[in-house]
């Protein structure tokens, strides 16, 4: 992660580098926990600090597994040393890391989704009949509110915490080549050790997925969800904030959005960011699916290794950009005045369709009705 | 779609222009319906043939919908015109009609998938004792099945099932704005008017999603899922195919894969077309997420118009490629023997990380196990 | 293409399956006369109509040219038939035709870029002094002109038009395994055969590129430069033109932009549609890069057959939207009275950084110094 | 950047982080200079080393620049405080800082081009006659030689060298939006002080580029042009060194492609990374395209900010891929005897379209005439 050019990122500390580096010992831990093992000289090991390895070791690897691996084992005794890692291939462990870094990022991802989903019911509610001009291809149609514009957002809020909490992350666990080869030789129970492993890890237990990368790209797919809900609020915002328009604006605090050269500025920092983020993770999706599907033999050579940055990067961007958009739609400033005023100027192109009458919240549909529902839904939990 | 640079489109016949046109009717048909209208006079229109619009008119409506409105109400008697289209906006007749083409391609792609997982559970079940050698980066890791390669594979299709399977097809109705303005005007109970329209459609019942676009990119989503498991498949047997490896044959019929300039050739074209459009499938689905997200107002500025070719292009390629996978997969000649053969040859370097023994089939760790848990959920069914 | 997905693509005509029909026939007839074999028999089978062959033999060979040649030897007489194709590979025809295609559509290209050109110099040099509220950041800036603006686009558009004349465009000769092996045996000037070939075409000669697909990239990126110039004039003219703004408005004409419901409507048609494809055209690039990427062998196992659709799209939809653009710019009403009035009302934001003065004028910088420097470069020509 | 997931970034050290604080820092050099301000002060702010800003306070203001220019502000003497940054934008010491980095990437992307050519052209050399089976579409073709297929990856290699050296590299000078407004009121001779400033940093002079990203996606172009010509050799290599071809094998040392499970492996690491390489960055190029066809306004609200990482991401992706790709060409060993053998081996087929001879060797066409033509290109230079 740049700490430079991808601002907001510290939101996602713990996803980078250094979270990953724990969730590969607690992988390899997690292991010897199932394989029966004391892992007290592993924690021993944890506790001191166990050094990264050298960049140059990492490449000649093709991974950082076994230099991890390598590392470990001369930091712990030696029974341990033996157990250690024995019956696991390298992207065992690493796409197991994976899965539990993904876990902790979709944690956090419904937890900013549940934020933002409170604060925008609660300006549905506050809305729900506040009019405003409907605005389709750039041009003004027919009335709206804001209450229903806002529960709109709330509905792709909603659906993508579903969809969040659907995703399936399991622990891959197939040896050197998928068939567990290794683990058959240490035990006559292969499928309980995995169990086990799974259950340390609260991970779900799983046949092995070396070459099958569903669990990678339906995590990518439930994070582009919801960064295109959180990208939609944000071009929103950008719009409806523009000082020619001037119907919300983002809230403004102590520093933010100052520009290097114009004192007067107050750029909308939180919602810029945003869409930069639902525009960056999804040439991201693409790209993981893009190696799903290159996958051949019993380890790809190259499409697997191409995932991780995007994975993790996908991650880490998007719990950063839904943390901003919970801060970004908790402050949100709607001028209600303005809105009313610019639909009753607009009124005569309005209310065109309708070919009658001279108040635009005469003419809203089902707008109430819509927004009731979507904020029933949000009560239900 | 061409003709010339898309081999294999008929089969996805239907699901081009001939059949949006025809699903653009069957929506504003269904409307009637809904509306309690009869139909009879636009039955009378569709048994005629409705003529397509120019494309002038098309491009200058932005649309084909307002020229396939005008048309229409010119064909059809007063009373129906009256009706007819009233209360929908255009983007309510051509979403509707892309989740109706959806519906069409997912059904022909749940099919295709069954006859898939049909072939490979049956060369699942023939070679799950078979021993091939197993092989990561390219290189020999160590035995598996040649079942088990193929169980995998099957794991890949199944849960692209169940994933096309769960897809949900709403109906397209918000009027002007997303409100139901205009149908608010017209009746006392829209929303039993939209329930009889997707009923009526076999569609579901939903709120306006003019700007949220999950509907677009979850079909989108699925297909990418199906592509990928049928561009392993390909992928694998393009290698194992090799002159070089021997291990399986695309199907030979008369005057497949000939070559214009080499008699002895035989392309394994099912297999090439296959990985190629799992290669075009994955850049589509990222424009349309990319699309997603940029959703603004309550119609967005081109991010809508963006989708078109790409949806109906997911759905053509995805159920040609997914026929194509059912071909291939169901005429695979399998040699069991030079499998064999080449595991027995390398036993050596397969069975270095067991360290003993000279017979790979004593190495095979869950192998077989694993081929009988993906058997047995192919046989629930 | 679709006639009712893809709106304005009659602006490409000939660029679809017909266009690519005629260029694979005019490539075989270039064959033949570079083999110095008279070109009657096949003049008088084009000139009868050689019927395209059906999609099952198209699938069946994985490619249209293994029929286009068994039909044409079938219409030729005996002595051309033996000449005929001989010596090229399918991949040598397609390609060829291709970068045929590639030529129309890169001449369109620089006719509509330059007629954009025009009409925005003549906006830059009308606008020179036409002072307007900056914006960055969605928010007031300091003053521009809209002659900058326009001259800025202009840029856009001029190195576009130059990189478009830049691009190469190569016959593809290769034999069926790069070598022109058969070519060897039918000639003892290969090389004055290729060059007669490229000489007939008004393509470059070269050696082949089966593998290396830079031809066919570097058309993608000047379409994709071109079409991101596109957009940016498109995207801004959509903000502008905005009731809210209403700086700008693109040219109403009877019929054009219509709504389906709402009478008093008038979308900015155009805009939309160069909007949307700039959308597309980016993803279609991408593709194109990645098939690039995986080429192998001396022809590749389907990422030859991806670029197909995507790079006749990628032709189809720049030759559209860049046509689109000129009528977009040609007529684009401004009203700099507007334009004025905001800079005048906002000048104390837009004058901050200066920090004194009322008068946005003052203020402009090197702005009509700019614009006069690109006019200079357009009117060098 | 990623020490752990990506293996051998440490080649494209200085690219990272500490490139673009160094490239920043130069950019206010470069101003003071060409403001003709001493740089004293600042050069002994640089020397104790100017703290990285807080990452919130990064975030707050949407960039790393306002941050820098405060804190650089609180290090400098009053006289160098006043002028430092004045008549820069953020965005202006941004893209050029990036501009800067693109300058040193470049560089060493040209650096291991030119070595990975000069290896290329001695296997060419040295394999001008070794004969070997062609493959199209994973079947035999006819024959061709290594020396071919290494020309070809040559010519690849030296035009992606011919589009980096092409690459233009303006500086960034407009000032709040483009007008270069406050520089007009520090100086009469603003043109002056930007070429200076051009000048100072090696960069070119240039019309403010704020919204027209060709700079940007031009590098990412020759960037991807560069990474497919290094995956289309890493591809072949893999595929070459499968232990069922075994014509060529990466070159193994101490401890590289070391598996953590089994002992006997050797895995092709620079192959596979190289190849992951590819494929990761061409969605990232795509994703510059996109942006670059979002630009509004005089400064984007995201579309520049979604640029940065994908930007940087590519330089040293693609810095780090040609590195490993000088090492593998560089390291390969090919066997000659075991492509001759296979060629015999398969005569029948290789010569299937001659119709006669048993020698695959006198069946070449021009294969040693364009290895000659080649290498004639490489030599001059």
């Amino acid at each position: 992660m740049s700490d430079l050019l991808e601002p907001g990122h510290h939101r996602a500390a713990g996803l980078g580098d250094d979270g990953l580096w724990h969730a590969l010992l607690q992988v390899e831990r997690a292991w010897l926990l199932a394989r029966s093992q004391s892992t007290g000289s592993l924690d021993a090991a944890i506790a001191n600090g166990v050094p990264r390895p050298a960049p140059e070791a990492v490449e000649n690897a093709g991974s950082p597994v076994v230099e991890l691996v390598r590392i470990l084992r001369s930091m712990v005794d030696d029974e341990t040393a033996q157990v250690l890692h024995r019956g696991l291939t390298s992207q065992d462990v690493l796409d197991t890391a994976l899965m539990l870094l993904a876990k902790d990022a979709l944690g956090r991802a419904d937890t900013y989704l549940t934020l933002t989903a409170a604060a925008l019911a609660e300006l549905a509610r506050a809305h729900r009949e506040t009019v405003m001009a409907g605005r389709t291809l750039t041009q003004y149609a027919v009335p709206v509110t804001f209450g229903l514009k806002v529960a709109q957002w709330l509905i792709g809020v909603l659906d993508a915490r579903d969809a969040v909490r659907g995703v399936e992350l399991p622990v891959q666990v197939g040896g050197a080549a998928g068939t567990r080869s290794l683990l058959g030789e240490l035990t006559d129970v292969p499928d309980a050790v995995v169990d086990a492993f799974a259950a340390e890890l609260g991970l779900q237990s799983a046949l092995p997925w070396h070459t099958r990368r569903t669990p990678i790209t339906r995590v990518a797919d439930v994070m582009a969800e919801a960064c295109a809900a959180a990208g939609v609020i944000a071009g929103n915002i950008l719009f409806l904030g523009r000082p020619e328009v001037g119907e919300v604006r983002e809230a403004r605090s102590a520093g933010k959005g100052t520009s290097s050269t114009m004192p007067q500025k107050a750029n909308p920092v939180l919602s810029v960011l945003v869409r930069s983020a639902a525009l960056q993770v999804l040439s991201l999706v693409a790209h993981l699916h893009m190696c799903s599907g290159l996958a051949v033999d019993e380890r790809p050579d190259g499409a697997w290794h191409a995932e991780w940055p995007a994975f993790t990067r996908v991650l880490t961007l998007g719990v950063t950009a839904l943390s901003q958009t919970a801060d970004l739609v908790g402050g949100l400033e709607v001028d209600a005045d303005v809105m009313s005023h610019r639909a009753q100027e607009a009124a005569v192109e309005l209310l065109a369709e309708r070919g009658t009458g001279d108040d635009p919240a005469e003419y809203l549909g089902s707008a109430t009705a819509f927004v009731d529902r979507v904020l029933e839904r949000w009560d239900r939990g």
